[in-house]
């Protein structure tokens, strides 16, 4: 006890150093290494790239970046679920699209059904209920339900080499946002607790919501129209709407990550930009140029001119999920 | 120097203390009580109103709750001194409202435009510009430009008590953002240095932005359309959007602040709903429900049965400015 308090206190006192290996899922290899240069070059005072800790904005994608998107997003898996649970109450969901594809499993019917099918699965699965209630639902839904391959939850299906990452950004006095084409509040309920990110470091996509008087009381209601995408263009957008300055590094595994990329790594300063390249069949998934969800082909072919780091899951990871 | 470093050592070395005087500009009395006694409670483990850090969340108004908006807002004087400034390049604005009347001192009569004359001014000051380019001209302006009553610089016609009580609030835990009805892009420049508040804990109104690419590079470009305006109902939509929780805390001073103070002091936990009540003519200004801007009426009469505290700047503090 006396030997390990002693010790602690010994740790303690070790000033944070380079050395210390803060990565430890990351082989060492150039990927690891363009990551670290990055990070001591602009947080290390007197460096010709040093950049005050204020403007040290890092943005994650989320999905695929962070955490899987296979054989489909989280968020519609979710939305699926919420159309069978609330079913019995719309007995007329069995002869109307995309209800009806999405109550018998007919997910190339849903596709089918087009950006109004997926506005119309929004709208009955995501609004009409209050922000609070909404938080429940979907915090609820993220504690229990399971992915179909793994049967994992999937909070446990999250990259540990990018847990990782976010800490050692957060321990050099970066501040850490996701910015996702998912939906903004269907990720807060739980971003804080799997990665350390609190609600307000979250931009997604969103739905409009209205202040009403709910039962006497003021109440966020969430309505039936979509008010904002934050995906391909609309990441920087959405990055200069809710942080308000370009990022110095940006995170991301597909081509609606392309335009966060871009804009991240164009700025006067230093950056980094990161891909995540999908090639570990054994471990994960092996998909990008071709895939439905998490498309590779536009950003993998940019990532040499415009000199991102593209990592291989399956070369560049010791370890793909927590353990 | 030694004796110094001593002293300052032994201060380093007393843990914080409820006892210090956090809140040097506050007169000892019940609105200081009341901001105190809220603090401790919400922050003292093991007390029954304890929240957790993550949940303490506060937010401010900022026209006359964090500095002065007599006598008039001072984004609109900047909005007017741009018009100004562009007006050479414009020799159609001569005869054009609302610029006719800016260009000649009317300001009844750019009132007398309404709303669309005040879109066409934002649309002429505030867009067609890259984000980059309009924090610039925002931050360059706000480095100059004086009060036409007291010659001091904009950025020291701040409120000293309500810097203290930002600074308490943070070395308490709580996280602060600044929300108010202003141009969110118009405070981003200048936040940080002068109330200690990064440019993603500001939330304000907004004009539409998309990304383009000018001279081959990636920026995003400001558009003449208001987006969203964070005011009245808007506030707690606002709060919704980019914070994702409801505060504990707000701090306000007029009828636009009354949904945001309403939907903060109506959650389960408690709760702190303060209002800067501007009654001393002699060092500030004096107006409440007759005034053009930053009118206080509504919130006023709610504030007894809201259990609102109403904050005297002519009884409750003893200084107003930063000396």
């Amino acid at each position: 006890m006396l030997v390990g308090l002693a010790f602690a206190t010994v740790l303690f006192l070790v000033p944070y150093s380079a050395s210390a290996d803060d990565l430890p899922s990351w082989k060492n290899g150039a990927s690891k290494q363009q990551v670290t240069n990055f990070v001591k070059a602009v947080s290390t005072e007197g460096s010709g790239d040093y950049i005050p800790a204020t403007d040290r904005i890092a943005v994650f994608d989320n999905d695929g970046t962070l955490w899987g998107e296979q054989p489909m997003y989280v968020q519609l898996a979710f939305a699926l679920d919420r159309v069978k649970s609330l079913a019995p109450a719309h007995p007329e969901w069995k002869n109307t699209e995309p209800f009806k594809s999405v109550l018998s499993g007919d997910l190339a019917g849903v596709a089918a059904s087009g950006e109004k099918g997926l506005v119309e699965l929004v709208a009955a699965t995501h609004a009409g209920m209050t922000g609070d209630e909404f938080s429940k639902i979907a915090g609820d839904w993220i504690a229990t339900a399971r992915h179909p391959k793994t049967g994992k939850l999937y909070t446990e299906m999250v990259y540990q080499p990018m847990l990782e990452l976010v800490n050692y950004l957060k321990a050099n006095d970066f501040t850490v946002f996701i910015v996702s084409g998912g939906g903004i509040e269907f990720m807060r309920p739980w971003t804080e607790r799997v990665y350390g990110i609190p609600s307000q470091n979250v931009v997604g996509s969103s739905i409009k919501s209205k202040l009403e008087h709910v039962q006497g009381k003021p109440a966020i209601v969430r309505l039936p129209e979509i008010d904002f995408i934050d995906d391909g263009p609309g990441k920087p957008v959405g990055i200069y709407t809710h942080i308000g300055r370009r990022p110095i590094a940006a995170f991301g595994n597909s081509d609606g990550d392309f335009e966060m990329l871009e804009w991240t790594t164009s700025g006067a300063k230093r950056s980094l930009g990161l891909i995540v390249h999908h090639d570990d069949a054994e471990r994960e998934f092996a998909y990008d140029r071709n895939s439905h969800f998490g498309k590779l082909d536009r950003a993998l072919s940019a990532s040499k001119t415009q000199g991102w780091t593209v990592v291989s899951m399956k070369n560049d990871w010791i370890q793909v999920y927590p353990q």
